[in-house]
């Protein structure tokens, strides 16, 4: 950058917009949310970029901050934290994005520069992590701004699926990530999944990057379970008797799996895993807890196992577009559902009743620019 | 071995002893010990040797035992898991130990071939892992019969010392693999050991083989305080105020430490561990359990920690060996108390009053063989 | 096992065979081999046993022996060091495997007991590794005396196929562990593999558990090339023009591969992965050399990468079983033909010109015992 | 930072200096430097720093520049890329270090967004790796420019020493990452390190963190041999003889060594290597290599080694910076002469005579700003 662009703070598309405000999804405390007009995003800081939205989903997450959840999230804020677009304006720090550039934001922020972000762990970065929907405003707009533009961002693929790579937001590096890279999931390993909701089916779509031998998935709802048999699960389990843990141990012979991945965040999922995992074995947290949980140490602390918590760092997304890319993962599978951005009260409600619709991810897009 | 060999099915020393005797320390029930006279051991498989026993010591799992507190442990057993001595005899499958050999027993018995054994679990060795004075006779006495000697016994080093290498049959690597190596310490990292007793301080003096910049040493006693302080500790929080949390994570400028080494096997002390605990750090526990304990997986979900369990699986004896011969390490510093193997109930009363006494490792010693 | 049993140093099959003699395939100096009468092996050391062979097959490796490059194996010696079959008689030293017992004989003997084997460098033992069909002999036979018995012997799976298994014995633990592991192939990657022999093959196959994004396999022979690519190769590079490393080098934009395995043993196509590794990539040699290469310093000291060498271990036989099992892996895609033991004369002569042949992995069975 | 500051392209120290010159080392093609006015450096950049330059250094790779062995090195450049100083302007895309922070200049340039600088490997950084005092200005000036300051630049720690953390530029990391994290240095160890030249010193003091048993140092001088000897080497090699090899191998038995690290650069320390370490070993280079070198593949093959090559990544400078911190480190050690900036003809020609002048690193001061 020579000192003349310094001078523009900041560079604009060539098609100027006269239009300043825009369609968002805005939160207005717990159970209200509106598609309303909010102004356009600004460029407050050189690392910033304005992304217009082209793709975009509903996460879980979301639904917790709807109910009232998640305090820090305040009245007037735009939801979302997953989606694609296309590059508007680029602050004058921004040196790997362009206007135009086709781009996947991650959920999560990362400065890049600060000690948690050297170490991978962007989801602790001093200035950043997850604050895209939560803390300041989110996706689920026709308009963006991405802080720190060039550690949150990742170009789209030439070729590439807005549906399959939207998923690359999240809950694919969310899976990968704090399931199976913390399971330390091996060629021939016996693997339990419990939950099979869309973050357990990530899970179960990425575990088999390393060839597991076994895949047991544990979901108290069939129709779940039938999705995670379409997927690669070798065996499933419906826990709904209360007896999860024995099965597993049955059908272990006594000896229970090498991995056991919690994806649901509950008490008693959390009780499951400890209960199935083998001498030896890991246990992977993905799910968000609420409470404590009560630790076997009585019986676990001669079994050699592990136990890892993790806040997604999105620092696999660039292995992960490889894998997309190599056509060896189709994440559109997850996407069971379809709607208009500006139809995303009615996407919010087929998500909201996930079991009775059938609904994994629900895919939001925006029309071509006016 | 030729075929000739194989007809002898065992091999004894060569000067032949009449007695048919030893004495030995043998629990009688709860509270109960007595130092008696037993008969010898003899081989009972191709695999076994017998050591004539020159060093044991105490192991705070004996005061368990005598306590009642390990009910598998039955009336007439010969208590200690812990020596150092001389092959009296092997038998016909043992090939890496010689009549008159200097061993260092170790108190995980490995049959090496188990698919435990072959993933370096020697703890959960098929038909092994820790017996020894637990299950089948044990060391205290003037001999033991060793099963699976050749995954069981070490070759004593010219040169050697007996009372710092005995420290090699189970504190050491006790507190190096389910300490230090489960809590991945690196050069420059914080270090916290809840419990500075001797496990305490086996995990303080193997930790310095990494360079961690700082070690936190945590514990009620001033006294074991000072010992550590003298073994490398570079701060002391006595806990006394119920406060050792507040005073680290004040220490550490509310960062926590990298790695939280719980010592104890208290829901109070792994309570410790769990609040001083960095983002991104390790708590490894080396204490023994015998209740739940409370796990705040509402804090813990997103702060990329891992929580390991480990038995001892004596897999580092040989690296350790190393460095204990390089003069690296010298373990006899915990050597606190010495006694003849005949004064052995005296020794037990020197031990299991350690707060009393000063006593850290007590060690036992059988005269030169008759 | 107790003292009774001790008495008895060998278990013998109940069906007592009169017959002291068996066919097998002897090497007589360079360019001379007969199937001819050899004494049945016996019993020789507590950890023996003896395996009656049902299947083998031939390695690269024969072929060298034949043509008299490796000077250690002398006139007589029977041949071979890959089989599955059947546990005849076991030494009082065996306690993993009994008479009757389904067996995988693996390539390398390992006592488990030494400092090499308990590091995992079974290939190393201090009293084994390579040494069957070498210098003791191997498996080309209708018996076969395997030392070390519980550390070189593995439980075949009930339901296997023994075409498939016996690949265990060598070519896929030697694709698997000196390619693929050394090579640390990780999901996205891009990998090489020059050589597209049976041992290329398996490099190819288990590359695959890592779900890498794109497989170069470079060989001078089309029909090889071809069966790669049904094996599962992305791409592939005829090596005939000299051009080899040129061509990937353009196939990746001028990047080169994150792995590139060599899997024949030739200064020229060493050449060829020295060329086309990318900055940060790995060198994975599996090929056997006969002489010195020139390492370009010059150009790759900067580079940021790492070159190993090993000699299989046979370690990951327990994971790729599980794997096998799993159906995951079928490795008798590489088993082209076909012999009764009694015509291994003729395999040999397919196996010799296995280009013109089409021949990757030729397999070999004995009929039923008499 | 708000759009107000945007407005202003860069922030000045409030003490304006009128004059616009400076004085630095400057080459003016082979075997000339000069000690001349060169205009100050200013901002080019937003992500550019300016800073003050209290202490620099002369690395061995400053004479090959003035050798002429380096041609992208071009007339004028100022040399130098290791350096202690105070920030005086910072571009608007600095957000890490404000004017007045006193900073260790790193000798590698790192964007930290580039997929290269993502995996931790700055030294391929698509727009830094070493650029300093190469194809960039350098640090033996009164001041010097710092693109991508915010990867390229480390907080000096309160308290710390100038003439220690000066080694953290280069030599610290360069000796830690190439040598000793690329060798696997571990507990017990056997590691022989050739060339003790202050590079192969770096790698002497920083192996110690992993408490290796023995340290071989192999050099042709005794002076520095002794030197050696005293920042820990257990073990001394003179290889005046041309037995380096032989000798190292008589030591350990005839089994080599773990850990073999070149940091000579050419082919006959290479050999040396090759020659020495032991089956399952690793061979980590330092060296800067101008020439191919013979490897014996032949005797290697089966080995089960490792060789590595590495350009300094300085990933490790944090680490680093707490081991020194801490006290276990003291890196002025290295230290054996001392200038004024305005004498660094002179220190240049004493570091050309290393070895007459006992010299190691030569510390050069700019005097307190005028």
């Amino acid at each position: 950058m020579t000192t003349t662009e310094l001078q523009v703070a900041t560079t604009t598309a060539i098609s100027k917009r006269t239009s300043t405000t825009m369609k968002a999804l805005v939160y207005h405390g717990p159970g209200k949310r509106a598609w309303e007009d909010k102004p356009r995003p600004a460029i407050q800081s050189p690392s910033d970029a304005i992304v217009r939205v082209t793709t975009s989903t509903i996460c879980g997450t979301d639904l917790h901050i709807l109910k009232g959840d998640l305090p820090a999230v305040t009245d007037g804020r735009i939801l979302g934290h997953e989606g694609i677009g296309v590059v508007e304006q680029v602050g004058t720090g921004v040196s790997e994005f362009h206007v135009g550039d086709r781009v996947i934001i991650s959920c999560v922020t990362a400065c890049l520069k600060c000690d948690f972000c050297k170490r991978g762990m962007y989801s602790h970065c001093r200035s950043g992590g997850w604050i895209l929907g939560y803390t300041i405003d989110g996706t689920q707009a026709e308009f963006v701004r991405i802080p720190q533009a060039d550690g949150s961002l990742y170009h789209f693929p030439a070729g590439g699926d807005e549906e399959s790579l939207v998923m690359l937001s999240d809950i694919l590096p969310t899976g990968f990530e704090c399931g199976v890279l913390n399971g330390q999931v091996k060629p021939g390993d016996t693997v339990a999944i419990v939950g099979a909701g869309p973050i357990g089916l990530a899970v179960l779509l990425t575990a088999q990057f390393y060839s597991p031998a076994a895949i047991f998935m544990i979901d108290l709802d069939d129709k779940r379970l039938a999705v995670a048999k379409k997927f690669g699960a070798t065996t499933l389990v419906n826990s709904t008797d209360g007896k999860a843990a024995e099965h597993v141990m049955e059908l272990t012979g006594g000896v229970g799996v090498d991995v056991a991945i919690e994806a649901v965040g509950l008490p008693a999922t959390f009780a499951i895993c400890q209960a199935i995992v083998a001498a030896g074995g890991r246990i992977a947290n993905v799910g968000v807890h609420g409470k404590p949980v009560e630790l076997h140490m009585e019986k676990l602390w001669d079994r050699n196992i592990s136990l890892t918590t993790r806040l997604v760092d999105t620092v696999t997304t660039p292995m992960l577009l490889k894998v997309v890319n190599s056509g060896k993962l189709q994440p559109s599978k997850l996407v069971t559902h379809r709607f208009a951005m500006n139809d995303i009260m009615k996407a919010y409600d087929t998500f909201a009743n996930a079991a009775k619709e059938g609904a994994l991810k629900v895919v939001l897009t925006n029309p071509a620019p006016r």
